[in-house]
């Protein structure tokens, strides 16, 4: 299939096959997409929690207004943004840099006040909504990547995220869940699968200057 | 090669070649990919204007720093957020669903009535900031989309938006600068496509539970 064939196989699968698990190697080959994506200022300002645990996921369901996708589907994938962005976070990345490329660390001074000034320039709300957006970056990521790979995902906004950061401990780590998406394959009988895709217009969409 | 492999090509984009441009068939392919990107309860709350105007991407470009991809690039895409939303967009939309799929539009009053919900319940400046995270969902499958397809890439969160609003006539059209991507083909001598690529370790990205 095409790329374009892909994008339109895949669709937001509601009633996963309970009994389909992803192999290792799929889990494995899907993560590292994800920790493949771009990031503004190459800063990827969130993680990514992916839960398994059956417990941990009948209490995530309960907080996600009981959707079947987050319990049945092979794993959870929550991306949660980093809530502690500062000089120090951004010192620690640099140094990363630093070590990665093996670059002296004074030629990345520039790099680190660019940074810097980004960060400082917004307050702690905007900075929130950075890294939300930069997670929003990875989970385009990863549902295009799992259709090129033949898995199905289920991206869903509708959570209470006080509660899923409650969860999974997540306030404490410094983070707080900004969107989630369960992955696995369809149920053959799931009705969503069935309808057309709907987007918006192309006239609508596009505007060429 | 494999998407990671993919994955691992694609670079922020700093020189573009720009004498190569994209084919009729390559943007129109991309540009497919992008419109087939998902969205929170489905609805696609921005749009995607692609510039390709030399005198228009020159006023750009001072709008972004000077960056010189803006203009460098094949085309520049602007993915521009929604500010109006409100019942007659949903309305609109779930009239479009309708006709789509060849549904009673009664049937979609509950669907309409969670859309609306999820609208009203959030302040102008939280729409529009859910608004941005779907453009950003969409900037990640061109991204990747991009990445399959060999064409080079370089989003942008470096511009002023209210500066690029102006420019583009977008206030007037109920919209507002998310994010950016140049386009087009990398130069063979752009020093960042030989920079060792860097992203978080792996442990620290991801958690398991």
């Amino acid at each position: 299939m095409s790329l374009i064939e892909k994008l339109n196989w895949r669709y937001a699968t509601k009633k996963f096959d309970k009994t389909k698990k992803l192999s290792p190697l799929q889990l494995e080959e899907l993560l590292h997409a994800v920790h493949l994506s771009p990031a503004a200022t190459g800063v990827q300002s969130y993680k990514v929690i992916v839960v398994e645990d059956a417990a941990t996921r009948a209490k995530l369901q309960q907080a996600a207004y009981g959707q079947a996708q987050v319990a049945d589907a092979s794993q959870l994938i929550v991306f949660a943004a980093e809530t502690n962005l500062d000089t120090q976070y951004v010192k620690n990345f640099i140094d990363h840099v630093a070590k990665t490329r093996g670059i002296d660390r004074a030629n990345l001074a520039g790099y680190e006040q660019m940074i810097n000034g980004n960060i400082n320039g917004m307050t702690e709300q905007q900075r929130i909504a950075w890294a939300k957006e930069q997670a929003h970056i990875a989970l385009g990521v990863l549902l295009t990547s799992a259709a090129e790979l033949g898995i199905d995902a289920c991206p869903m906004g509708g959570f209470s995220a006080p509660q899923f950061d409650e969860i999974l401990g997540l306030k404490e780590k410094g983070l707080t869940t900004a969107v989630i998406a369960a992955i696995g394959f369809r149920a053959e009988d799931d009705a969503y699968g069935k309808l057309k895709k709907v987007r918006k217009p192309e006239e609508e969409m596009f505007i060429h200057i």
